[in-house]
């Protein structure tokens, strides 16, 4: 009994304790930094905070402040939430935790049970939640939207946003945007038709949804031939940014289904490997911009829009900034979609280059045969859905960078509901050549500032910080913290799992912490 | 190929600076406290370490220096040993590590395969390796004895010591004696005949096997009845001792068989519940000591002897220091086994006292019936098999105590060979008056010096050192260090996972390091 109400008064205290999350918090996130309050630390997704505690100077006295293991194999791909002072995770497969950031103390846990039968391509993975009020959103594998208390893990309500055995998933962090919350799905490789949905934050109903592939008399349905765009891929699996001012959603979308095999589903494609813009109360699409036309490379445009104000050719404009799986940076007009700037940014042999729209000069020896071709960057991009970081101190922009090929030949195959949907094979290169950076970048240049070299390959998220440090991971396991700068290390620790997830920063009890899932663990770093 | 090289020069690194082991140095173990060469960090396991970098004042600023994740789901169990900076591990169920202590980083591993059917009452687990030369010793959950090439981790040979599908398993760390290999075996809960088996270090041979349980015509037979003693139990599931002066080996037995129902098997049932001391080169019994006899409460003396020479009532003797699982504390006369000292340590309700010989004189109330009684200590004991640790600085000796009582009651059972052979049910209490400790005790009187409270349990083995530090672990996850003279609590950190395993601490390049598991994984902590 005795232990039972020691839980109880824990549970009374993170009661009394919890924070509503507004609107208005998550407008003002960048001046709120106790807290991690969306996926991206923010609408602007710059994933940088203000909190400078810890510094370059202190830097390598960082101690472990507390470890939360999970019970899974998975390598956790998580991006913790934090609100004032309980920190909200997400655990594989689609479980939630509420854990005191002081002592990584549970206070209670969400674990749903799942049908024998669902389908991913890459792991039964989640990456984070939303939140709002005082309500958690989760997504899960079986293609569910769940809102859970955040007092206790109960479930408020839950709604079925896709059919799982069509080969929906979902494993994005929702966005909450006013009262709506904003998810996106998986299932880019068993030929789903891919849409973003947006909720009503309070009853679970749906306010509007925006096919990403759009139907007979649909603007951009002449991108597709006979049916293929019912099994036309353009998932949503990354979460993406928000505009206030504008009122617009910035959502990237992935690669056309099937896979690598053009032929079965000539045209551009669209709105595959995309970013597209939409009214945020309505789903209208106001402007898009395809990345990868015609993807035959498996370049999904899952990568994060980071929302940038700054001068741009002699004045101020609202930017956009996009280091692509492609290989190529891009700087938009995030109010029109303009292209601005596209720029080569690590090694790649399928365009010649760009024509005025940004719309690539591909190399016919690029397109995979049969027998086979090498391309760079391989399957998994330059970049892919690594979480890359902005500081308005430095102005530079900072992103992991893959130099990996791939070998790609390739094949026939017949849609199949919820089968993998995927027109050719692959492999890494035995001589394998690969390795892999960090890269600091002038937004509007494209210049690389510094580079960090890494090995064979890198799947982190970035966060930068006040205190003039990015910190990232290595699939090695290594956690590193590096100077904005000049890329010098100035401290790491190796944490013996892959690094698969973006660190956050918050404050305990007034104090300054870092935390990062590695292998199946969350580790927490602060200094006295 | 640049990976690939880079591999080779690690390994050729790791094979160029890789320590033989040699009985001299398992003799001095103390005096190479850089190392951690045997489970209990020497023959005289008293854990204790004489290195001093870390100490009082400093450990509040330990740092994590680096973790080992484990693919498995099981908490892990394993003690390390490490020898010339790579550190040895095992992981669940039956594999190895070879892990350099500078980074946490991979040299090699050995998965062992194992068949579709395995016998182990509480886990898939594994508490470590032994040493020799070059060869590592591995006891495996199949109940083979592996030799690994500490410089490949390739299997140079295996034994297979004793039939699975007849309840065995192996999850003991070795014991290496002179150029013997000792191993023991598990079993209790399934009908085993126990016993303590040596082989030849270098081939595999079996040199001598010591039966646990006597046959026909052997002494100690008469503590059984009929045929009884073919499925006595008896296991030998917990690394001993080793004095090399007396040429004897100290090793503790576990429980009868079937467990708790005694009037299946009428009598003493040696030598369960003992201690038994081996001559080393013969296997041949010297003497032994019966702590709990007939023994219905499950209460193993799987517990680690600790050798220490002290004064004890005026004369200097070479004693044996034994907090048991049935709650009392003894103190033996390990060259003769003569009982110098029992004392009540923990919470019990079993035993009115003692006879002047140790023989506990039984409550009759404390009997499991049909109907059920609570016992206490419950059966998972006051003690277990944590490591306990023995300062000769201080000249105390600290070890973990539960106070955790049990609901039991008795039922029939027929024995089939390699199925659960339990003559009981038994339950946790609902209303939970559980609680845990470290102990310090005068060894010579049994007099507490200090007590650390725990919550509900406790299952961490201990480390003391010459920085005037006790450490140890919770179930919480809890990482802590002690003052050895006052048990004040100076240091701790939460690590997420339960502390089922005994620190050891080494150098690394000179520099004090300090490893435990917790959880499924290990954390290495030092100072700059």
């Amino acid at each position: 009994m005795k232990n039972f109400a020691f839980i109880l008064v824990l549970l009374n205290l993170a009661a009394s304790a919890l924070g509503q999350v507004t609107y208005q918090n998550l407008l003002e996130a960048d001046r709120e930094p106790g807290n991690w309050l969306t996926y991206s630390g923010g609408y602007n997704s710059q994933r940088h905070s203000r909190l400078e505690q810890i510094n370059r100077d202190n830097v390598p006295d960082l101690e472990l402040k507390w470890a939360f293991q999970m019970r899974t194999l998975e390598d956790v791909e998580t991006t913790p939430l934090v609100v004032d002072g309980i920190m909200y995770l997400t655990e594989p497969p689609s479980n939630a935790h509420a854990v005191d950031t002081r002592t990584g103390r549970t206070f209670w846990s969400y674990t749903r049970e799942l049908p024998d039968e669902t389908h991913t391509c890459c792991g039964q993975v989640n990456r984070g939640l939303a939140m709002l009020g005082e309500k958690l959103y989760l997504g899960t594998v079986d293609a569910f939207l769940v809102a859970l208390d955040a007092k206790t893990g109960s479930v408020l309500w839950e709604v079925e946003v896709a059919d799982r055995l069509e080969g929906y998933s979902i494993t994005v962090a929702p966005l909450v945007v006013k009262d709506k919350v904003i998810v996106g799905v998986s299932g880019g490789e068993f030929g789903i038709r891919g849409f973003l949905d947006a909720y009503d934050a309070e009853t679970g109903k749906r306010v509007w949804r925006f096919y990403t592939v759009p139907a007979p008399g649909e603007p951009g349905h002449d991108s597709w031939e006979g049916d293929d765009w019912k099994t036309g891929g353009a998932p949503t699996w990354i979460t993406g940014s928000f505009d206030p001012a504008l009122n617009l959603i910035y959502w990237g979308t992935g690669n056309p289904s099937p896979d690598f095999n053009g032929e079965l589903r000539p045209g551009d494609n669209l709105y595959t490997d995309c970013v597209i813009a939409l009214d945020a109360d309505t789903g209208q699409l106001k402007w898009y911009f395809q990345f990868t036309p015609h993807d035959v490379w498996d370049w999904d445009a899952a990568q994060i829009p980071v929302l940038v104000d700054a001068e741009f050719e002699g004045r101020m404009r609202k930017l956009m900034l996009w280091p692509n799986r492609n290989a190529f940076y891009y700087v938009l007009d995030r109010e029109t979609g303009e292209l601005l700037l596209v720029k080569q940014f690590a090694r790649q042999n399928w365009a010649q280059g760009m024509d005025s729209r940004g719309r690539p000069i591909i190399k016919l020896e690029a397109l995979p045969t049969e027998k086979g071709i090498i391309i760079w960057p391989g399957i998994q991009g330059a970049m892919n859905w690594f979480s890359p970081s902005y500081s308005p101190l430095t102005g530079l922009l900072y992103f992991p960078v893959r130099h990996v090929p791939t070998f790609i030949s390739t094949g026939d195959i017949d849609y199949d509901p919820g089968a993998m949907f995927l027109g050719s094979r692959w492999t890494g290169m035995p001589d394998d050549p690969s390795w892999a950076s960090i890269q600091a970048l002038v937004p509007q240049t494209g210049e690389v500032k510094w580079e960090y070299p890494l090995h064979r390959d890198v799947w982190t998220g970035l966060l930068s910080t006040a205190g003039h440090l990015v910190f990232g991971g290595s699939v090695e396991g290594q956690f590193f913290a590096l100077d904005t700068a000049t890329g010098e290390e100035l401290w790491r620790t190796p944490l013996g799992g892959m690094v698969i997830a973006a660190p956050v920063t918050y404050l305990t009890d007034g104090k300054q912490r870092v935390s990062i899932a590695a292998g199946n663990t969350i580790f927490t770093f602060g200094l006295d």
